[in-house]
């Protein structure tokens, strides 16, 4: 056997693990198949300059192993990788939630994320920047507290007092983003079995949280119907997403607002508000937060998060509410991961104390109506006759309901071929599918990719529509 | 009624919606009191130099809330805040888990956590600094993927290969440190009513997580009755921490971990191994992984972490193992957070591949070194006679269990009126509770505060024992 392992008799690893590591690798990656010998031990000893017992203290350890065996007389053989015998995982793994697959398009609709070029990157570096010249900057990087970095958890508190929205009776804890405040508020709320109520169509990441609890997810199509909904289905949570919902865009008004809270006072079910997109308005004013409305009641938790309004690379969300739900959820927090990313908290504060984030924040809202006009426009241009869509006045998603008998989901894959990418509505179906279905995301592209994929999109579908009409009229006519 | 709110013309948010947020805030405050007459429409319109619109829309929000009521021909006058009907959480919350509590103690041997004064700050910020300077920045800034930062999971990925840990079979998957490795790894292996097997004793996070589950735990109090013990319990888990576990600082030995692996094998037991310390050894060698041991069956999940070897502050591990439970893991990784924040992603793969991590690892090893002997030094100095300690090769925590009958949990309160605090062993305890037992966490303490920490503790707990001795010379003789 050719065999020649390079050894550092300066390293901290002792010679002879190195030396059972270097052969043991050997054995694993099959370089050294079943049944080679190795050198005898006084032979390797001399060949590699080792102390002959550092040479049989790494055969034995291989021969323990079972990757070497040794004969007397004879030497020793490589026995090769003992046989795997493989857990059977798949027995054993609790049963997964689909997520939508990922695309490499060149221009994708697909996923609900702010335009990267429009990230203000000075402005970042100079947050970071003042991080990194923090006084006490060891701080940030020791352990921390599970309720979140401290002057970030006071500073959005004091921002939610002085805008009505937090009273005595609240208290606010960092999240990972919304999708983790959620995901606590599941824990702390939701057993296997309960029922959760979600608007319907619902994006896939609100969708799987629950559903990977084992809760059955109600949805609710209509928000005029939730009164309904709740006293049929009493459901142990309803999470409404006021503003911009993903993915329809839709927003809920005020009298709709009192209507579900009213309704969820009524039937004692406590209100998730899921407000990612609330400060992505474009047109139209702003209406008052349902934490705001219920006056003090007690019975709405307020989900808002940096990610769509900075950076969604940075995980940094937070949830407000009565303080029992607080304290549970710092408890669940601590069991799930200890705390929130401290460096990334701190960034964000400075981001936000120093202004930038408003002034950040005001030029995405002048591009997110842009591009919001842009794929309006090029919604009415190019998508076939009998296509409807939302109207958003803000946020990062638009509806699209293709007329029957199109599919959205049997579409994608030409789409796909031309370049372009969306999600069909299958992800997003709560109790109720529309083949014709599909969500754009439109913030991340700019006006003229979006211009020119609902030209592709557009072509791909009225092609869809004009063969299918074609098929029509060629079938046999009923009798 | 005395009332001049401050508007601003200039702001993005509507005049009318700027004086109903004063007004409401001043009601919800208490400032303006039930009963309290708000100036006419006209009267406030012309005071503010605002259009006799923009009032009404403000009252007729307020009114619309409860917070006011216009009475004909007497104008408006505030009602109070509505009256808060509140939900009862304690019924809707799920119960939860005993957190250990914080301490002020001016010597706290309560945290596993490195030392913050050892910190690397000039590395820290020269790795920052290189993040901040990447030419592609904003994709580290954009949302990522629930696996991990691509080039941080691909360099931990071939360091885990580069030393056989990683097989063809493998895969790795980046977690916010070892705790959300283990809440990925109960989500997707554990239901409610599954055994899970730990040591016993173990770090309360470690039994909080899965308890949170609702699994069962089964303590393995000896790892010689690991075989026994999955005989009996057949648990759909086993977690062990093969390396200077939490709190015991007990390492597994070579023959145990062979074992150990066997055993599982044998009922068929997944291994999660729990390795955030292992890098941590100040005496004697390094023992093989039980990964690199089990040599490709497929059946043990590792655990690793930045940590406990870098700044805590930012989260982020790994777990490594078969590529089907990594699939899932990714899956559920996504429902959890989405993703581990990118940031700290980016700067540990920049300080762990400019060498730097490894200088700072030497230096932390040094370190530990010193304090371990310490610890051990000022318990054998202080500790009343017939009190027994762990001897760990490594890590950040050592055992003690003190003679009968003290009780290391009643003499908490005492010891943090001396200024020195510890964690009592009831956080700890999974089947089987010492109540002399108590968790010294010693890396976060200079030698200096070690021995003047013990030197404390150990008068405490003397004097205690001297008092218990008397007390039991005084009693009645037994007859």
């Amino acid at each position: 056997m050719d065999f020649r392992p390079s050894l550092d008799p300066n390293s901290e690893v002792p010679l002879y693990r190195q030396l059972y590591d270097e052969i043991s690798k050997g054995i694993r990656s099959g370089r050294m198949g079943a049944g080679s010998r190795l050198p005898a031990t006084r032979e390797l000893a001399g060949l590699l300059g080792l102390n002959r017992t550092t040479v049989s203290a790494a055969y034995e350890l291989l021969e323990a192993e079972g990757l070497i065996r040794g004969q007397v007389g004879r030497g020793s053989f490589v026995t090769g990788a003992p046989p795997a015998e493989s857990l059977d995982w798949t027995r054993l793994l609790n049963p997964g939630t689909p997520v939508p697959p990922g695309s490499d398009a060149s221009i994708s609709f697909a996923t609900s994320r702010p335009a990267g070029d429009l990230f203000p990157l000075e402005d970042f570096r100079a947050s970071a920047r003042a991080v990194l010249d923090h006084p006490d900057l060891a701080s940030i990087l020791q352990l921390g507290s599970p309720a979140g970095y401290d002057p970030l958890r006071r500073y959005l508190l004091e921002s939610a007092r002085a805008k009505g929205l937090a009273g005595p009776a609240d208290d606010l804890i960092v999240t990972n983003g919304c999708q983790q405040a959620l995901d606590l508020i599941g824990r702390v709320l939701v057993r296997a079995g309960d029922t959760v109520a979600v608007e319907d169509p619902v994006y896939p990441g609100l969708k799987n949280v629950f559903a990977e609890m084992g809760a059955q997810l109600i949805g609710v199509p209509d928000i005029d119907q939730l009164p309904r909904v709740l006293e049929r289905a009493r459901p142990k949570l309803l999470v409404l997403t006021p503003n911009f919902q993903n993915p329809t865009g839709n927003t809920i008004g005020l009298a709709q607002r009192r209507a579900a809270l009213d309704a969820a006072r009524v039937y004692g079910v406590p209100v998730i508000e899921n407000d990612a997109y609330g400060e992505l308005r474009y047109e139209g004013e702003d209406l008052p937060a349902l934490k705001l409305l219920e006056a003090g009641a007690g019975s709405v938790v307020l989900l808002r998060s940096f990610s769509k309004i900075s950076f969604p690379g940075l995980r940094v969300g937070w949830a407000l509410g009565p303080k029992p739900v607080m304290d549970r959820l710092r408890q669940a927090k601590q069991a799930a991961d200890l705390h929130t990313d401290q460096l990334s908290q701190a960034v964000l504060l400075e981001f936000a104390r120093s202004g930038r984030l408003a002034e950040h924040r005001h030029r995405i809202v002048e591009a997110g109506r842009e591009r919001l006009r842009a794929t309006l426009e090029g919604c009415a241009r190019h998508m076939p006759a009998g296509t409807r869509t939302t109207r958003p006045e803000g946020g990062m998603n638009l509806w699209v309901e293709l007329p029957h008998p199109l599919d959205a989901g049997d579409l994608l894959a030409r789409a796909q071929q031309e370049g372009v990418a969306y999600l069909p509505g299958r992800y997003f179906a709560v109790s109720r599918f529309v083949p014709g279905a599909l969500r754009l995301s439109f913030a991340g592209l700019s006006p003229d990719e979006i211009g020119r994929g609902l030209a592709t999109l557009g072509g791909v579908f009225r092609a869809e529509a004009e063969r299918a009409a074609v098929a029509m009229d060629s079938s046999p006519a009923m009798v």
